[in-house]
């Protein structure tokens, strides 16, 4: 198993160091091989994502991001040069991310449901494709364009999955989350491909939800969802907010896909480079060890996903939540559990 | 006071009748036009919005609306050709949109602060802009874009009136919300827009959020909000999530406003037709009467306007929540409460 690792910025490096210390309990034999792509490297040398970098990220079975961002960089230069640029170089269409709520963890909600669920965010197109411009930039006639690209091939790649997805899950629900009423196109663009892919899944029931009223169930039934599909930057929103509602973006992993494996998928915490509390180790790695999980299972390593998983919902079971320990001390216990073989009920 | 009421579908004609009986109680000499847009205009005549309408809603100083949409109606025709029409011929620019936990509201948080802010939403621009188009529609090979517009002017009259807002209130705080590292172009836009506006306001303090980080603060630290500016499609979707950590859309009232005065301003309930509950008398026109009471702030009856809201603070601390009455019983309550002009602390 060959694994490109990018730690990247701010706590990102801290809380990898955490996620191979638990790899290395299951997968001793990973080979890795770390990139210093991110905030350091642009200030030193002005590289964001060289093509040379590029073609070696290419030749890994998988990559391991921490987090990029930093506030010395303006917005968007690392945002768009590296880690879009990943994911669209990479071409990682599905963006996954499960949001489910521990036995254990506090969830912000007073009267929180079971919850466990996956968002398929498309990752490769939509507001993100980066399609856009201003127009008199700094008179009072400016135009500042975003155009959100969708097209019939990545949509469907993107359905097709969720829909596999929710077969084969227990409860077998999709909810088509979008705003078809006002984003009329592209809103019937994904509309028309949900009804045609549902017609070769009979087996799996079908909502669909604009997106301000998905965010209002995600906080008063998000017991509903099991597998929600939806546009990038929905999908950036609805995670966030799912992640807050089961315990924070602490917790918070996913994985950037090409479910077609021509690229190496990338697996990284939902949070970011935190700048606020880096540096002072006590950032939780679960978010990090959980994207090892999902990359190991994405490998095909099903047995050590699960073992990895398995130890984390131990961990949050019966952890002391006030103060879980310092990123080290997490670590050094999901290593343990890991090791440990333990198993969860 | 010339008042044009829009009581649209669904639940719309419910609150609204109790919305125009409290109003009743304190402009007893408004002037009510009723107009019979929406959904069943549109079946029996196909129209949605005509000229002739449009020109005599004009003619007044003031809208109510209910609601618009049906089921029956396919996504987008009610939305886009009535609602939205008239907020972008009207040009209410400024959408405004309060979310207060009051006394006595169930929020679903477990443990929610004092809530008070309020979201200055564009209006007018943005995603919302229609902007878009099919190419290759119903082949594999179809795109569907959509545009977001975003203007120096449109942007610069919103910021300046959400300073002005956050000026006049105790805390004096406002935050931009957006997505300015991947949406970079609107994003510079809107940032230096705020950036430049501050200048004329050194009294208000200023902090920005990415949209999905936003989020996730509306519901594990919703109290740091003041005066939230924003576009229109984040608006949109923070204005719900904001209602729901607030109560409920069943409360959330809100303004669409040309600041200019040029044109009437109009206001609505932040919720839609319901129609799974119309025709039930079940639903809580509160939100419809706290739109009533900004459309009377706006017209400048600012006495009426507050003996309204703490009509509704006054039923909301002492209401029954479980099982606050029917859609007319609450309108009651609210009107006997505003005519013996009470008081809340
Ligand atoms: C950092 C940012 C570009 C990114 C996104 O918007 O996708 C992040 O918010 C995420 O969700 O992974
Ligand atoms: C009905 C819809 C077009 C509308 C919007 O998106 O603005 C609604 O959600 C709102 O918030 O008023």
């Amino acid at each position: 198993m060959r694994l490109a690792v990018i730690p990247g910025d701010g706590i990102g490096p801290e809380v990898i160091a955490e996620a191979l210390k638990v790899l290395g309990e299951v997968v001793p034999a990973a080979e890795i091989t770390r990139y210093d792509l991110g905030a350091a490297r642009w200030h030193a040398t002005g590289e964001l994502l060289p093509e040379s970098v590029l073609g070696e990220l290419r030749q890994h079975d998988a990559i391991l991001l921490g987090a990029v961002g930093d506030p010395s960089v303006p917005s968007g230069i690392l945002e768009r040069g590296l880690l879009l640029r990943l994911r669209f170089e990479l071409d990682h269409h599905v963006n996954l991310r499960p949001a489910r709520l521990y036995p254990g963890v506090r969830s912000p909600l007073a009267d929180p449901p079971e919850i466990d669920m996956v968002v398929v965010r498309e990752g490769t197109e939509g507001p993100y494709a980066g399609n856009g411009g201003l127009l008199r930039k700094d008179t009072p006639h400016e135009i500042a364009t975003e155009v959100s690209l969708n097209t019939s091939f990545g949509v469907e790649r993107v359905v097709r999955d969720a829909f596999a997805r929710a077969s084969a899950r227990p409860r077998r629900h999709l909810t088509l989350v979008h705003k078809t009423n006002v984003l009329t196109h592209a809103g019937s663009l994904w509309s028309r491909v949900v009804e045609e892919v549902s017609l070769q899944h009979p087996d799996v029931t079908v909502a669909y939800q604009h997106v301000d009223a998905a965010t209002i169930h995600l906080v008063t039934d998000p017991g509903r969802y099991d597998v929600i599909v939806t546009d990038n930057l929905f999908g950036d929103i609805l995670t966030d907010l799912a992640a807050a509602v089961t315990g924070g973006i602490g917790l918070a992993a996913s994985g950037n896909l090409d479910v077609t494996r021509r690229n190496p998928s990338m697996f990284e915490p939902v949070h970011g480079s935190a700048p606020d509390i880096a540096g002072q180790g006590i950032a939780d790695p679960t978010a990090a060890v959980l994207s090892v999980a999902l990359l190991l299972d994405h490998l095909g390593e099903h047995e050590a996903s699960r073992r990895i998983e398995a130890s984390v919902a131990f961990d949050l079971a019966t952890r002391d939540h006030q103060s879980p320990g310092a990123t080290y001390a997490i670590g050094d216990r999901l290593a343990a559990l890991v090791s440990s073989n333990v198993r969860t009920g």
